[in-house]
């Protein structure tokens, strides 16, 4: 029942199969953009409550700023911006209007609209309304909302033209506390992306030149996927005073005096389900760690004899309802009994595609012996992926079950992410001669490319010869070594460490 | 501290004022939208949790279709409506760039594209994609999205440009089963305007010229504001095989024979928040029924004593808790105490403006004598609205309390409409003597202007006459008198009971 794409054979278009397999998104009639559907949506949602939470507990609040951002809000932007173009989608006309029985856009508006491809310039206009006294701040906001960048090759959750995310904005008195909150924000993200979507990271901020513009220091987590390549997953921006002093952000301190105020940003997309799929995901389909599963446990009752069907769907539906009751990861565990008038292997095939960590079979001979077939995603295929066990022991174990799925997914991730960052190169010949191959799954038996941890002399040149080579510097991690040694790039003494690669 | 203008010396300017004193929402830099600031953000959530719980549990899903629809998915609708025109964003440019230092569009699309008015045309054509076998039915689903419609006098909450949403759309294998949802939506939507946002309404069903275009039945809960008007809350519509069959949405029977499937549509707007406005807030501010409150008591520590600072946030900490700890309506009770460096006294009023039901006031005589001094949003300026407790009572009453409030809400919202839903008024003449009249605050001595309950003959010539008094009609009402009588606006003889009012 494999995928029609191995990531061995194809790794890119079995990456589109296991979105189309699991029924998580496809793409629309709408041009680059995506249809999130149930399963994939329902992932969004896990990731919206628990991320929600996290902010709320961290003394955030959720807000709502508008759509379209005026034309002029960008003029300030492309006056600083040599050869300034941005792929937005720009609104022209507020009307449509029959002409000859053809629809063509009328009412022209006096100034065109901008759909935000991000919100910082219409939030910071807010922000000095709403600042006056160092009374007034921090103001600590969160938004969940749609953006819009007009990508030219799209690609389902990791690059289209409309996405979701969230994006936090604060403001506050000073640059201690506006430091603090960008990397308390960066430890939420990590924290968020290693225990919940068990996807192991490499913290660290960006090179100058790979900065948000405007940003002081922008802070990352770099995970590496099943091809080696990184993912650009979410940041934290440290915006110091740059976006207080273009839009006026301004507040009187305890003496009176007036005082810019600090400000940060910081977001995750919808780009993260992309992420688990290629961290996670086998050549069966979707595998969705237990935290994040819209449902943790599937039951499909057996039913070919009609005279069992009641009898069975009870025995299910006790089952559930054992299941139910139990908290896991500190919340009632998501069970589902599937009740649809569908063949029953269909059934299990498809909700092993979707990943669904647990899925118990219930049939007549089951109920008899007071036993369920319990078959885990991750074994999918192997002996021990389909065991039947008595109801008791099922029921008394399925907590520990899936903490031990959680666990053993972030395992297998991190053994991937630390078996393949090579921290042995130490040349600039030893880094072409790495790079010079393509980023190819790293289960199979070609050669392998992927993180790279070794010394950066920061010069210009580098950027050029690591644009040639198509790598980019993913992070320079907080955990330097302070060793002297060579960059891999130039070849001259350097001491700070940073992680090459290529990245989504 | 009354708001600038009263309900009842400016009605309109009344409930502008709300929504700034209580930190709602505020007109932003795009003409025509609203910021929605975290008090109407926060109203808005609760919102959202209640109705996707109620969703989920009548087997509903989300998911996420795009923001644009292509230019031509509106064509066929032009192909029917003469004289089509309609009020919407359209975006024909894909990119800014700098001409002689001035941002202008570039990038023509070759197909503009429609910032979505609602979604039915696109997730129509999903459906026609999913659904082959009467196996794939019922599909029910709804998203929680933004929308856009080019309003010409925004109103915040009532009618801006963006507002959020959501819209179920569900599709059947038989009429029975999708007029059963049509109408099961509408009962969810009756049950949480009444039991969680307090407001009273009247179901029925919106006659023919009032319907959405294609629906067979367009359902609806019609609530009065305090001058009279009805509020546009919500739709459930039972669209029969219209869309079916524009988005050719077919499936293949038992019996392997072809049909085209039944849909619904339902939706409710930030509108709703509006709609809490002028249904509770007095000339102090907003008052936010218990239900839907982001915080249902907020506690605020007097802190003038500098040597009293640590005891007093302590003995409010210990209130805090011993309330968070409770249930009340099947949640835990939202409590927050209020840190900020501010005057206890601004710090109450701008709770009492926010509507926040319950509002503890504790400093350090009510901590000596272990007491709290208890203040009722709903009762503010009357005895009885400041009421010293003891710690104990007042813990041990607090659910009670918030009960209470709902329930006083509700019955003050019913009373209102019943009060004010006239049932005796027989002839055209004695309708048009009746709302010769503006619409007025209830309270008011002024002549009143409310709901008229009386009998319709539903001739084309009534729908000039009710333009020209500025009156609509509502809904028909399910409970229908089967009387024989006199149409209120015709004079000619009609059965069928409708009723009348100017609505927002």
């Amino acid at each position: 029942m494999a995928l029609q794409n191995t990531r061995a054979n194809n790794y890119p278009e079995w990456y589109q199969n296991v979105i189309t397999a699991a029924d998580m998104a496809e793409l629309s009639p709408s041009p680059g953009c995506m249809v999130v559907k149930p399963w994939g949506y329902g992932i969004w949602e896990r990731i919206q409550r628990l991320l929600d939470d996290k902010f709320k507990e961290t003394g955030h609040e959720n807000c709502y700023f508008p759509l379209f951002i005026p034309l002029s809000f960008f003029q300030k932007e492309a006056d600083h911006v040599e050869g300034f173009a941005k792929e937005m989608a720009v609104v022209t006309h507020s009307r449509l209007t029959s002409v000859d029985g053809k629809l063509v856009p009328a009412s022209p508006l006096e100034e065109p609209l901008i759909v935000r491809p991000t919100s910082e310039a219409i939030i910071a206009e807010s922000f000095s309304k709403w600042i006056k006294s160092y009374r007034d701040l921090p103001v600590m906001i969160n938004q969940w909302a749609n953006v819009v960048r007009w990508e030219m090759r799209p690609r389902i959750f990791l690059r289209t033209r409309e996405f979701l995310w969230q994006e936090g904005h604060t403001a506050h008195a000073t640059y201690d506390e506006a430091q603090a909150e960008a990397k308390q924000m960066l430890k939420v993200y990590v924290d968020f992306a290693q225990n919940c979507l068990a996807i192991p990271v490499i913290p660290g901020v960006k090179p100058e030149h790979e900065k948000f513009p405007g940003a002081v220091d922008t802070y990352t987590f770099e995970p590496m996927m099943q091809d080696g390549r990184a993912l650009q997953a979410g940041t934290s921006h440290f915006l110091g005073q740059t976006f207080a002093k273009s839009a006026n952000i301004k507040f009187q301190n305890k003496n009176g005096e007036w005082e810019y105020a600090y400000t940060t940003s910081w977001g995750v997309t919808t780009r993260l389900i992309g992420g688990m799929v290629m961290s996670h995901a086998d050549d069966e389909g979707m595998v969705v760690p237990p935290v994040m599963a819209p449902y943790q446990v599937v039951i499909v009752p057996m039913l070919k004899d009609p005279a069992k069907v009641e009898a069975v769907m009870d025995y299910a539906e006790k089952v559930r309802s054992a299941i139910a009751s139990q908290m896991a990861f500190g919340e009632k565990i998501r069970v589902k009994v599937d009740t649809r008038d569908k063949n029953s292997t269909d059934k299990y095939w498809e909700w092993a595609r979707k990943g669904v960590p647990v899925i118990v079979e219930v049939g007549p001979r089951d109920m008899d012996g007071n036993n369920v077939m319990v078959r885990e995603r991750l074994k999918l295929g192997t002996p021990e992926g389909k065991q039947v066990q008595s109801y008791d022991d099922f029921v008394a174990t399925i907590c520990d079950r899936l903490v031990a799925i959680q666990n053993t997914m972030f395992e297998t991730a991190k053994k991937r992410l630390y078996d393949n960052l090579r921290t042995d190169i130490k040349t600039p010949q030893e880094m072409q001669e790495y790079f010079k191959n393509q980023n190819v799954w790293l289960g199979s038996d070609k050669p392998k490319v992927a993180f790279v941890r070794g010394k950066w002399s920061g010069d210009e040149e580098t950027l050029e010869k690591m644009k040639e080579m198509k790598i980019t510097i993913r992070c320079i991690p907080f955990d330097q070594s302070e060793t002297e040694g060579i960059c891999l790039i130039s070849g001259k003494p350097a001491t700070m460490d940073v992680i090459y690669a290529r990245s989504y």
